[in-house]
């Protein structure tokens, strides 16, 4: 049956794994979130990156407040079956929910998390907080 | 006090972190693995990826059987404070244990985890199985 692929991707006791998503064209890691199995396959169904919130407890279609929607270009298994790999292209540019491209914007440095990119767009422009 | 950047980690109840391991040149995703605090600070006092082996609850020195080091670039956190991305050389061009550059080498193709790159190295010649 068509589920096999789904059945053989080893979820955690809480029914998810991690989801990286990359960007496809130049390889930045812009986040790693949580699926679950109803969240991947609507991702494949849906051809973008659709999550699992685990703080609210529900589908996190990434981009349906920030319009910021992670396109489908491939998804990828690890050897232990229970990381996923996403590649995207990133709408507007910014993954992070404070405007940056990326999650990772903080690099230690002398026992210091130092930021090292700024935001793109102030994210009280993104969510259209007045 | 210095270990202030570690307690701004949100660790989970295990007290682990999701840490991404990635090429610091070609940007391409190796593996992901976890970490507690123990190996984050010998990650960083001996500057070569050490993760937690959830399955042999211990310090994995990642490459102290195959001698595939991932020496260490850069660490950085992500906005939620909960996963870690660590850009590292990989000795051997080998990440994986079943001998691939990668541990995401199977790809989804019509409902099919279909395998997109070879060993570039026999897994019993890596680990000096007779």
């Amino acid at each position: 049956m068509s589920i096999t692929w789904l059945n053989q991707i080893k979820w955690n006791e809480d029914g998810l794994v991690p989801a990286i998503a990359q960007d496809f064209q130049t390889n930045e890691v812009l986040m790693m979130a949580w699926m679950n199995k109803a969240s991947l396959e609507l991702t494949i169904k849906e051809q973008r990156a659709i999550y699992w919130s685990r703080s609210r407890q529900k589908l996190w279609r990434k981009g349906e407040e920030s319009g910021h929607v992670q396109t489908l270009h491939g998804i990828y298994l690890d050897c232990d079956n229970d990381v996923i790999l996403l590649k995207v292209e990133q709408l507007g540019k910014i993954a992070c929910h404070t405007g940056r491209i990326s999650c990772f914007y903080r690099e230690l440095k002398d026992n210091q998390w130092v930021e090292i990119s700024s935001p793109l767009k102030n994210p009280e422009e993104i969510y259209h907080k007045s």
